[in-house]
């Protein structure tokens, strides 16, 4: 087997740690119990590109066991658990990732998980690795089937797929209401605040924050501020969302006048060039900037880095940039994940319900292998239905049926007042 | 002009109502400018059955002001402002509608609406009026569209366009995003409390409070009594929305269980005997039971009645029912939605939108006449931006645009981490 | 007996108010019990000024079948509940009060309670009828006792002890744990609210609502404000209250700047003059203002009335102003206590245990007649917690209790980490 | 100059973590500036047991450009930041403190640090010191004054007090409310949870979270738990305190009962062992437990480590126990001050302000030395406003101040209604 990690010693740490993941992860648990015994993924070739974490390492433990041979790379170059990439080597998986990967070292080791063996199926996280097969692949691709996680990856394969040029059918895992209900809103939510406490220790009672986009990320990040007792700013572009915010109970204003007033800056709109250095000119001295989007691009920091007087690093993901007028703002994680870069991601329970969605996912595909166009389709409903019952169940909460009256209730239209 | 109402002499209390109203409604106002000028609505005959109070007046006022005549029935019995109906009476308006309407009364009246003038629009709040006209009225209808206020409506048309029987297009206005995610959920959230309060005066803290449904008005009123200090308890058919009351922080039970534990019950599934006589005599003595669904039928009042020991009211809106374990529990409304019968409504404030997106609905329909199949439509998306764009400007909120950079980087998928 | 009320036929209509009260205020009953048994105030004359309502009346039932004589004035001329004081004439109460009396009504009503017999306790909310006591009567006064429901009152009652003019010993009911935590915060916080929406049917959601005075009636204000969806700034002028709003998350900024971006006024200081006219004029066009504090001089209701252009009553208990510069504001309740006025006031739960103190106090003054000196008491502690025990055991709470090796470990100081 | 710490070579790391803890700490800046220019504390020595953070070396030094000589050592044995400890050794403090010391170290460094000067004043943290200095040291004691951090060392010091053994006047800064209305609740309400998911990384939303103890610090920690979307239920011995905490919407039972359904347990109490082994054998499998308070002995450790079957590490600051009915339950930080073992404590911002109180007491103490009784003082009410007052201003809120007309308001008590 062929891999490529920092440390293959940490084994025995890695270990440790998706075991605990494994433990708040009952959903996907359930369904390897069914894939251990039904080998429903059995000569299945996976290349995924996932964030190397331990709840990742529950999923791609789940894939084999299901039947499948799995190749792994980081979705982010600051993203990998090197105890967990070292764990799941020695499970057989061909690992190719470590935290502080270099940008070429990123693409090198995309292009290794689909050189290592033909994949029939291609897992993503962000797109990167659908666009490397687009782009780089001969045209006798084996694949017959792709998954992905994100809304940003979702919105690149819709314009793949409006451009024509998708070759494979793809099923946005993202789009299950089971993952971005969840996985988007309470998880980001919770881990990229957590991952803002870790990198300062600030206290955020009394802070005023300002969140770019009030999207599922951006409205768990809203919500988890307010409820550690920040004063939350949101900016948007779509009236309807402003709305929303307005109505939440958020202050709603443009970027050029919230950078004037804000503490801490969280980005999470999925677009480009959010904050930029036009608006940190603008910002108080001691102001904090964190992304919680998925590419690295929604803070401005290649514009910071060229117009900053100077730059040094005072704590573990805390850059100080000296603007030209004279005021200091703080970089947090480089403009990337903050979640994932300076915590641990999101927490395993939510990726219980994610990654039970992609193991479903890919046993679909298989299932529906040639009956597929070449589009991107929303997760089934009745496996989203699935996710949702066996979570119930793991956590001990029963809810109501319907009735028979009820239901003929629902489909009659005649009785009324 | 024939009308049939309480009292005509209310007209003056009614017109400074409708002038409050008209004050806290500037997305419909904008919209009744332009119409005014325009007479998009010019020769159109509408039969109306919507909730007669203050913000009605306001969107009949408007259609009026734009070319159409309009005849108004109640959609509740027990909803009607008699003096808003006075007050619509001198502006021209066909009324036909009082507090307290008996159910033949109710029908009556919808008949009444249809056969003053032959209706070109029929518009609609539950989907009496859509089925009353399918049901009762001959062949040769010259109706040429409908709208649908309400989420239960909407339910009753699409079973009716799937046996094929819909006899015109119908825009589900329920269904605009500045409808349903704002009236449902901030407008009966806090008006279905607000009633509950009135009819009372318990006070909320401290409580426990069983919301049955947690679809956009169950999880406002959730949301609104946990602001006001009251402990949540869910109940839910659907796993997925149970699961997203469990990580809101509530507790999610059957409603078997959360019978014994529960001070005040809400339902608002809008389902069929939600709570029932075995659900009642579980509960603690002194429970409080309200509907804030369509339809009263979500509580079994016949059940209740018929097998309680005894009746009486002992506050208005609060009819007291012993049972025959001897507990006492306490029904407001008589089952009927509570923030309309012990209340005032929804606030102006969300039936702005709600009736802006009414307007502009029936201004597409007279414009698109003959160009849609009978079918149920989704709001157009572009009205219902303009909806938003208006409000937000009424109120003084700004937001930001989409640079050319950021439209560009939304468009393509190559560029990625 | 002697008494002056609105109509004595409302009794029954009233009966069923105070049934209702004494539903919701099992501490009160549970007192009472005892009372009934034990008539601790057998021969005690009770003049009391309080708001008449049905939670007064069940406190002055139980005072009377404890064995005393009690006469009872209103506190506040808009908040006498009519069928209420029927009821309790009916009952053998001396009332003298009714729904919008006169200021020289108001205060006939006072001298009557006194001069109806000789009062030995005086029970009073707000000190006017102290200040009555003090200024107007002979020396030759029979009180041995009184008590003080308010924080307004109690701070006037501390400035006549420091002035040495104080005739008696007071209890300050106010101060009890058990009444200022829990009425003024939970009770206010809940029914002045209750009030704005009443009179003004506004949504809530998406407001900026302006609180002066962060004490507990102010914080409790905010919190459901913040509940509902409104955006609440703060205004104080203590420091350290101020603080603590900025880290329970609002925004604090002085009156002048908070009036121009308000759209909801709320004071609650126990202070006079707090909205000035010179911030209505600079209130947006159709600003609310709402008084929750004792007294109506929180908003200077004077100076609008003389420097407005005209006025008019667009709704109950709402009054459109129009300014010099053309805008229009609108008070509630002539800036008269909003939940008394355009609601009704606390709800019993929280009145069950302000009374419950009453009730003690009244007994703890008999059997301590003559043992006290003319100061004003703060509620003893035991009583105070016996209240809370009641108060639990009655909604079904269980607590925890110190174990002998947990007593002992808070009274030593030797052992460490 | 004396000292002993981990690693003099960690000074530069040191230093910056002081610097960004400065950053957040104006109002101490703001009084060491006068205490630079000032020097009020020329001659003074200071011991100090205190935790060695960052924070705390803020307070250090501005005491020693206040012309004082300060020894420190640690007032936990795993709270030291041993970067910080050598930082402040190259500012010329005897520092005798490192990360994880035995018991016995513990108590040695607290020795050194009266053995290297004999102190002036005594500040602590806990009490411990205070209770060293008055059981080991010899009756010729120079110490004039004390101060005392924390709420537990108080109860300590008032039954020194109360059993007249106490030697000097302490001032309780722990009771200055802008100590402990922040610091306990704020503070420590984010800095817990902050430590329980750097150890756990778990999902809050969802969860039921049981707080043990409703003081500052425990209602700071329900509330950050509920605004991270757990469902909390509160045990406590106190009625009024639970009564708090029911009508703030929390549930509240007996822990023999919470132990049953909870999933993460954290203790605020100040007592002694409030989590027994009877109640962590009704635990699910799974169950976290965490304690907040200052003292590592409100989870039963030792009866848990007698009792189980086995133990392991799982995660730094996790303990995986399995208990006898072969569940497994996990304590995190071995059971002490979760905020700082497993994260970095109280953020800056609200150690600014107990700090400042820290520094103005010690002032307070030497310019009133000899003038004070061997007692417990509160911090005196006009440093406690200064310290606001100073917070305030830096960081940009200004409040109202009362008119001359208010001012007579508050002090007449004649004009009423």
């Amino acid at each position: 087997m062929n891999y490529k990690i920092k440390d293959l010693s940490l084994a025995n740490d890695g270990k440790k740690q998706i075991e605990w993941a494994e433990m708040h992860m009952p959903t996907l648990l359930e369904i390897r119990k069914r894939f251990e015994a039904e080998k429903p993924l059995k000569g299945v070739n996976i290349s995924a590109v996932l964030h190397v974490t331990k709840e990742t390492a529950a999923l791609v433990k789940t894939l084999k066991m299901g039947g499948a041979e799995v190749a792994l790379a980081a979705s982010n170059p600051l993203s990998t658990q090197d105890e967990v990439a070292a764990a799941l080597v020695t499970e057989g998986i061909s690992v190719f990732a470590w935290r502080g990967e270099s940008e070429s070292e990123y693409y090198n080791n995309i292009e290794s998980i689909v050189k290592i063996h033909e994949p029939h199926i291609v897992m993503d996280d962000g797109a990167d690795l659908h666009a490397f097969v687009h782009e780089k692949m001969s045209s006798e691709l084996k694949v017959f089937g792709g998954t992905e996680e994100t809304t940003t990856g979702v919105i690149r394969l819709r314009a793949m797929e409006k451009q024509g040029v998708l070759k494979y059918p793809v099923i946005a895992v993202n789009n299950a209401y089971t993952k971005y209900l969840f996985d988007n809103r309470y998880g980001t939510g919770q881990s990229a605040i957590d991952g803002i406490i870790r990198a300062t220790n600030i206290l955020l009672a009394g802070k005023v924050a300002v969140v770019a986009g009030y999207g599922w990320v951006g409205r768990g990040i809203a919500n988890r501020l307010r409820g550690l007792g920040a004063r939350v700013i949101v900016t948007e572009v779509d009236p309807i969302r402003a709305l929303e915010a307005v109505m939440d109970g958020f202050d709603v204003m443009p970027i050029s006048e919230a950078s004037r007033i804000g503490d801490i800056f969280v980005t999470a709109t999925g677009n480009t060039k959010v904050i930029r250095v036009e608006h940190m000119l603008n910002m108080k001295n001691g102001a904090i900037l964190a992304n919680a989007g998925h590419f690295n691009v929604e803070i401005d920091v290649k514009g910071l880095k060229e117009s900053a007087v100077s730059v040094r690093n005072i704590r573990p993901y805390v850059d100080e940039y000296v603007l030209q007028n004279g005021k200091k703002i703080y970089l947090l994680a480089e403009g990337r994940l903050v979640n994932l870069a300076a915590a641990e991601g999101h927490p395993s329970e939510v990726m219980d319900m994610s990654f039970a969605n992609q193991a479903l996912a890919v046993e679909y595909l298989v299932k529906n292998k040639g009956k597929l166009q070449n589009k991107v389709y929303n997760m089934p409903i009745e496996l989203d239905y699935e996710v949702a019952r066996i979570k119930l169940k793991s956590i001990g909460v029963q809810i109501d049926e319907l009735t028979e009256e009820q239901k003929g209730y629902l489909e009659q239209w005649k009785s009324g007042t």
